[in-house]
């Protein structure tokens, strides 16, 4: 079986990557080293530098590796920054998954598996679950929705298999932590190897249930192997809540120390989100094994030993009214 | 009061403008003549030529005009292609519409008006009601619905002030009636004055509401000054459902001759598609006016006058599998 992995140099994407060698697939990575790194293509993957949105490069690859399987991974997750970098947003993840889905219908592959997001569901209840109504409410929960339906299109039109993860506050080895605006765990521990206080946005309360790589990557990777996968939407990740006020102490905790922190002022966002994972335990016997403690305690390792290193990363701001990061770092 | 008019060299978008000058607004068209034709751009507007999707001349034109308001009508409308240029249709739609609410939020613009489409709603129960929640199920519409979203998330985060029209089958003077691919009573009248036979997918038994322009583009045009139409999203346009094989007949009796039809198989469409307007009559005062029929013979007159023009038009085709297009026209 031939793969092609979007977002391959990058968090999710070269986990997923790894794991797809380990099926034995054939595995093609294409990243355009924007958030990710060459050095985190798995061993035995081939490389390809660029873009998503080229539609020429996206054509030859398809054209040349005849893929079975697409595991579309690449996207820039800022959520919060989204409001300020909408044409980026969009043009990224939306005319980059159309580009890859035309693709994928003009060389039949079988599976197309996607990872969306919770932010597919704006402030909805807690638990939030997969048979509720999506109503984003930022530019990227939008454009990760608009790409969900957009494949529901293709497989009525073309009959295009395709699965979708909503994974949410994943976090664990090869996350991009410098990049100051995404991922919370990621900025924290970037902002203790500086020695910086911890930023918080408003009181801190706001729950997410942190969700380990290795509790997400393995299912994502074997979910073109579940024929009952096909067509849904499958919330992901832990099921534990933890309010960022807490995750600051198990961060302490896991340096020895009592961290400093700041409060900036609240920012526009979903107060507390996470997630009911009974579909993915019916159809895919996800159980997640790693702890936050244990899971932390790992990726404080990897981040220690690999420091805090950048990456192109963040777009240009487009509309700079009230951007909620005004520090550096 | 200075108003922009995106697409005001196409249909809607004419009329628009011409009402929007009516009111007293100074008004500038901006439009690529991808659909329009430089000659409908109404007098005493001024007239830029180019794309919203080019970032620095939007940035350029509002700086230059500081608008007040911004009708954004320009998209290439064609539903039922939209599933074969899917890239283009993403461009256009979202990227061009991302494009003007940046530009929108930087300059303070008072309201942003956007002809979204019943598009948005799928294959909802007839007649849609705005209470509805869209499940749109091509391109065109999921780009439509997607704006709409992102202009809620505009003004919550920016404050940005919003009306969304959501018109059907508008019909009447300025239609571009040489784009094989857009419709239905455009493509009809091409194909009388050709002496083609008249096209039909499937058995003509899906029904629409036919809407004339002038029940359409003067409400968009005043809806900037009724404060309680802000935020909302509006269907608009006729009232009566008729099919297709019921408007071949009022086609017909125009031309004064029993059309000749070819039935092309089905396309994957929507089959009934009408809307609900008691929120346009309560909020605007809607009242439509314009009898099919009438209408039908007044938009004859015009085609008939200026003949059937075309236009750079319809994008190159992404997908061609099943494109339900096969003949020339």
């Amino acid at each position: 079986m031939r793969s092609l992995i979007t977002g391959g140099a990058g968090f999710i994407g070269s986990h997923v990557a790894r794991h797809c060698l380990a099926m034995g697939h054939e595995v093609v990575v294409l990243d355009d080293l924007s958030g990710g790194f060459r050095d985190q293509v798995t061993d035995g993957a081939l490389f390809a530098e660029g873009s998503i949105t080229d539609d020429a490069l996206v054509e030859r690859l398809f054209a040349e590796h005849r893929f079975d399987y697409v595991y579309h991974i690449a996207a820039y997750a800022a959520e919060g920054l989204s409001h300020f970098i909408r044409r980026f947003n969009y043009s990224n993840n939306i005319i980059g998954s159309a580009t890859l889905i035309n693709a994928a219908v003009r060389h039949d592959v079988k599976c197309f598996v996607f990872t969306s997001s919770i932010a597919t569901y704006g402030a909805a209840q807690v638990p939030m679950r997969e048979d509720m109504t999506p109503h984003p409410e930022d530019p990227y929960g939008i454009a990760k929705y608009a790409v969900e339906l957009d494949l529901d299109a293709a497989h009525r039109q073309f009959g295009l298999n395709f699965v979708i993860f909503r994974p949410h506050n994943v976090y664990g080895e090869h996350q991009n932590i410098g990049d100051r605006y995404r991922n919370v765990i990621g900025i924290f521990l970037a902002q203790m190897l500086r020695g910086e206080p911890l930023a918080i946005f408003g009181d801190g309360e706001q729950q997410r249930a942190f969700s380990h790589i290795d509790d997400v990557a393995p299912h994502i990777a074997r979910s073109v192997d579940v024929p009952a996968a096909r067509g849904q939407a499958i919330n992901i990740g832990a099921d534990e809540p933890c309010s960022i006020i807490r995750l600051v102490e198990l961060v302490g905790r896991e340096f020895g120390i009592t961290p400093k922190v700041t409060h900036l002022p609240p920012r526009n966002e979903v107060v507390h989100a996470w997630s009911d994972h009974d579909r993915a335990r019916r159809l895919l016997g996800v159980q997640p094994l790693v702890g936050l403690e244990d899971g932390l305690h790992q990726m404080a390792e990897w981040a220690r030993r690999v420091g805090v290193r950048s990456s192109p990363g963040a777009p240009p701001i487009e509309v700079d009214k009230g951007v909620p990061w005004t520090a550096g770092g």
